[in-house]
């Protein structure tokens, strides 16, 4: 793309707006809202762009704190990192409330190793399928043989430890899981979960939705059959070398045996060596993850006071939690960074809210929601009202727009117009998510809203080391929190 | 994120569009619409994304290929590959059109070099900034104070080789610039404009508009003033240490005088030291790039016969030659593959078409655009006629709609609904770009029609080395050829 040879549009975004709402739009619904909400809306987003403060505090948040898992050293040391940078903004109140959490650790020598012998046929497999895996993408762009020998499959969240070792078997669904588990073929197998990701659903959330039983389940899935341990295909539309961890559970009456990922690349190798049968594979898992006692960890609240009505809340957060591979950038990184940023920006730009804004960073939503539920908790135990609670877990991407319950979307669709303008206007039914769902459970008068970014990247990172700060666009993390901070405004505006 | 505690939507995508359909828009207008067109387009997007072509392509194009600067020996070899690789597809015709193009190299041993002393400052200057700089999104995250002695600044493309060495002096707008100039302080300088690009445009191609002129007539700007070199800091929101070039023009009458680029973070290093004033810096440009004859190059076409109007063309592409820096992945590799994809895309699902569909890759739209000149010369000599002519040259980035000349605008309105149910329904007045330019100019009734995706990661890579396939999203480009072929499959269904 070249200038000199191509008209761009040399206006600012404000008459970019009217040409996009000319364009798309019936400009009644527009000429009837007040000038005052657009012109504060534009300075949202100016200050956002011009003078953030997500992006940095966020690169602060990686670096400096890192990985935080609920229950661990980091997480702790994060919490305070959050009180200490949230009280230097000088909001209204800064404040944690304490909750136990979980406490899940990996094993410091975790090792899955595939013993097999026939390197050259890997070696063929790996030089065919250059263009079929994304390696390209991979900061060590082949895979290394021996890294495949010794694979790296970190334990999912809550396994088991354990050694076991057995013959590999490969099941692509769980019909031929119960196929094969109904003929005894499990018994002392290690078997390898590989369902992929369906690729034709335009948002990937529904991809995710649709396999993920195989890591949630996998492993009493398994063990009923008789299997020792079990591998799953990472949640991931990618074919690369980065294993995906998340939570797992295990059912009362069925056997707990390890259970850890696998990169996309290794369950495609897998699986071909499966298929191929040139060589009857075996898999060693030795897995030295556990479960400590609970500890204390906490909340992280920070709030601005309503002038109007300082006994109703708006709250909006991210949790604080994340998986200990990578950094939590984007989950749920961003989704704090969001909401954070939307109170800053609030307040930087002088606006006195009607409502309480309050900012919460719940913990321990990855492998328990203890804080989430301690949150809704306190606030029933105080008699705090929510009118509203908005929720950012879908990671830093460009924004697109925001799911909303039925009464809040019939709210603000008015002012869709103007959302859209800066690219943030689809407005959907349906709202929340896992945190601001108990506070809904509790009062079912609470409107729910859940921030809605581009969906199309979030898998390539999601709980893998490669969510790291590096990964996070800065314009895509701001126009977020300004997305973030218009909707919050909005309902502050609207809601009695 | 986790599921497990999260309700997401667990339908495929066209109940997930009637649910968007319902929330965003009078659904009227999608009853009107035939079934037919929406299952059609589904059945593309579904193809992309299962069995798309266009990132192994656009991987060999980038890899075996690479950076493909018109009259380069890496072009030629270029538009053989397309040659052979378009060949294979069995499209109704393949072939090239001549055209001589415009042939400027690099030096080999260009070098641009800050003479300066203070070693110490430049360190404390450094760690000072760390946040304030993306640099930990380099692959080299913290500048070398050696790189940055010897300064990484390429030569604009189109610049006069040469060696001058002068004091530095740093102007931030065109306004300082003449004041500067007039006062004669200018004389014997080496000038770095150091305009920035401004954040708050929501569309990032409306910053780079407002200014590049720095870097297209930065060499007569202040070689007026007698200047002996010009230093421009990249077209880019970004901090880093990556240079981004481009073209740049001499004015007759005015000395042409060296001219290179200068990565933001650099440029924001050089500006710290002029403005302390600690040491007078001395810049040394050292230029070995040459302009040599013209050389032969070509277009290269790919079509499928038109059923009921083979002489009414509809055509779509993005060109094929890039800057040397990087691989023209974004630019235009991306766009490139996103139409020949869209041809291949509807000939795989057995679609006839009534018009005659061209896909076609122009050369040398970066400095010159040579291609696209002969390219609507030829079709005004053959009497070809053009309904429409759609261009992508905006990157491989997530789809988000099209700009579209007013009377496509009308035609194309009543199918927004389903576009916007796969994320690029965003439809405004206005279409193009430079390549389809030179069609309208020749015959004012030739509808066009610019690809638009989102736009914020644009200028991040835009003519720098890091616009490389490694930077590009698969699910990202996939959604765009889809996009893109709807788009074809509409005009073709809804022109005469």
């Amino acid at each position: 793309m070249e200038w000199g040879f191509t008209r761009f549009s040399k206006k600012h975004f404000l008459h970019l707006s009217l040409g996009l709402l000319v364009g798309c739009w019936n400009i009644q619904s527009v000429v009837a809202q007040s000038a005052k909400d657009s012109i504060f809306m534009a300075q949202i987003v100016a200050e956002a762009l011009n003078n953030g403060h997500s992006y940095k505090q966020l690169g602060a948040l990686c670096k400096e704190v890192g990985p935080r898992l609920s229950g661990s050293d980091n997480a702790e040391k994060g919490v305070q990192w959050a009180q200490q940078m949230l009280s230097s903004y000088g909001f209204d109140s800064v404040y944690t409330q304490p909750v136990m959490v979980p406490r899940w650790e990996r094993g410091t020598e975790d090792r899955v190793t595939l013993l097999s012998q026939n390197l050259s046929e890997l070696y063929k497999y790996l030089s065919e399928n250059d263009y079929n895996c994304e390696t390209y993408n991979e900061a060590h762009p082949k895979p290394n043989p021996l890294g495949i020998y010794g694979l790296e499959c970190p334990a999912l969240g809550g396994s088991v430890g354990g050694s076991v070792l057995g013959p590999l078997v490969v099941v692509n669904s769980e019909r031929e899981l119960d196929s094969l588990g109904g003929l005894g073929q499990l018994l002392g197998r290690v078997v390898l979960l590989n369902r992929p990701f369906e690729k034709d659903f335009i948002n990937t959330f529904a991809a995710y939705s649709s396999c993920v039983t195989q890591r949630v389940n996998g492993a009493p899935l398994c063990a009923k059959y008789g299997a020792t341990g079990v591998l799953v295909r990472s949640m991931s539309h990618r074919c690369d070398l980065h294993a995906h961890t998340g939570v797992t559970h295990y059912q009362a009456g069925i056997d707990s045996i390890p259970i850890a990922a696998v990169a996309t690349g290794v369950a495609d190798l897998l699986d071909w060596l499966y298929r191929q049968q040139w060589e009857p594979a075996q898999i060693e898992m030795q897995l030295g993850c556990q479960t400590l006692p609970d500890r204390m960890s906490a909340n992280s609240i920070a709030e601005t006071r309503g002038r109007e009505f300082p006994n109703k809340i708006i709250a909006f957060g991210g949790h604080f939690d994340s998986w200990d591979e990578g950094e939590g950038a984007h989950d749920d990184g961003a989704g704090c960074m969001h909401t954070f940023e939307a109170l800053r920006l609030l307040k930087t730009l002088g606006y006195q809210p009607r409502h309480t804004l309050r900012c919460v960073w719940w913990i321990n939503e990855e492998n328990g929601l203890k804080g989430a539920l301690k949150y809704a908790e306190l606030c029933a135990n105080e008699g705090q009202q929510h009118i509203a609670a908005l929720e950012s877990d879908r990671g830093g991407f460009v924004p697109r727009g925001f799911g909303l319950d039925s009464s809040l979307l019939a709210l603000i669709k008015p002012y869709q117009p103007w959302l859209a303008a800066y690219g943030f206007g689809e407005l959907t039914l349906g709202g929340g998510g896992a945190d601001v769902g108990p506070l809904k459970r509790q009062d079912p008068s609470v409107g729910l809203v859940g921030f809605i970014p581009d969906s199309q990247r979030y898998f390539d990172v999601h709980h893998a080391e490669t969510d790291v700060f590096e990964n996070v666009n800065r314009r895509e993390l701001e126009l977020g929190a300004a997305a973030v901070a218009c909707m919050i405004y909005l309902l502050d505006q609207t809601l009695d």
